[in-house]
């Protein structure tokens, strides 16, 4: 089973990361495979800390995914040296237990030595669900055919149009204007 | 904004129901609007309660949406006359504030009077995001041509074999087997 979550970890110097991520829980362990390059893998190796933010603030998965807002306020984590989002809905803090390498996509297995419940969940919204598959697209873009997307997007849209709230379309707006970035060819 | 949730009621004589509805947030109220014939609007008009529960376990949903799986634990509430389901992350009890009558779609006002949270959110589940999609299309099957329900289905299972977990896995279960029961025409 597989949850898309928001990681976030420290350089060495402290700097900040924050990436969206699918996690697994297996064994009473978190299981991260971020795709090399990867700033999130990078800081967990040089920290072996990383901390698994619980959000429906959807903005941050699509602001992080088409890079149109990478910075959301982060504070120190309690036990870990690590950051953690300033606003979710729970957290879970992390340090590295094992680490398999691999040239493509490594899987760090971290153990959770700290977690606190911020806020409640408020139920599902099809909105945020079609935004995390709006983001998920995004991340496939430069494989994906050209119809695949338009037909996915025309299906998210129904979603979106019933049950959004500001911030979803918010996050749906990057989205949008990330495909048509793509399919200007535009460099960001 | 519309919430994907769980609403529990009570009869007079107690008897627990449960229903997936989509609730609103407005003006510090909760808002129902149920679609006639509905055993949570008789049972609001004649407790003036109700719970909201937010819970991710989608076999609720789904068994609820397609009646292969109705029954499952509840105990009264604390503050209001009505029930609340054993297992959810949070619960909110309501009292009927206003009620506009409708032939189709009355319109209930509530007002949260006690909250309760009980297990931490842990992230967005695609598996679960289809479930529920699954669930609002077997309640349309009545008016949907077979084609879309099809292509809709097909687009679904992708998230369910990619990131499903036991319980999202039972609750696809259901939707297909209901989808498979109307096609048949059997009515159960």
């Amino acid at each position: 089973m597989i949850y898309e979550t928001i990681v976030t970890t420290a350089a060495r110097d402290g700097r900040p990361h924050i990436a969206p991520m699918g996690v697994r829980f297996e064994d009473g362990l978190v299981i991260l495979a971020p795709f090399r390059p990867s700033t999130t893998l990078d800081n967990i190796v040089a920290t072996r800390a990383a901390v698994i933010n619980f959000t429906t603030d959807v903005r941050v998965f699509a602001g992080c995914v088409t890079g149109y807002s990478r910075d959301w306020p982060t504070r120190a984590a309690a036990r870990v040296n690590s950051v953690l989002l300033e606003d979710s809905l729970a957290h879970t803090e992390l340090e590295l237990e094992t680490f398999r390498d691999d040239p493509q996509r490594p899987v760090l297995r971290m153990r959770s030595v700290h977690g606190e419940t911020h806020a409640p969940f408020t139920g599902f919204n099809r909105a945020q669900a079609a935004v995390v598959e709006g983001a998920i697209l995004v991340s496939r873009l430069f494989m994906l055919p050209a119809e695949k997307v338009d037909h996915e997007v025309a299906y998210l849209q129904i979603a979106i149009d019933k049950t959004a709230g500001e911030h979803e379309r918010i996050a749906w707006d990057w989205i949008m204007a990330a495909i048509a970035r793509h399919r200007s060819g535009a460099a960001r």
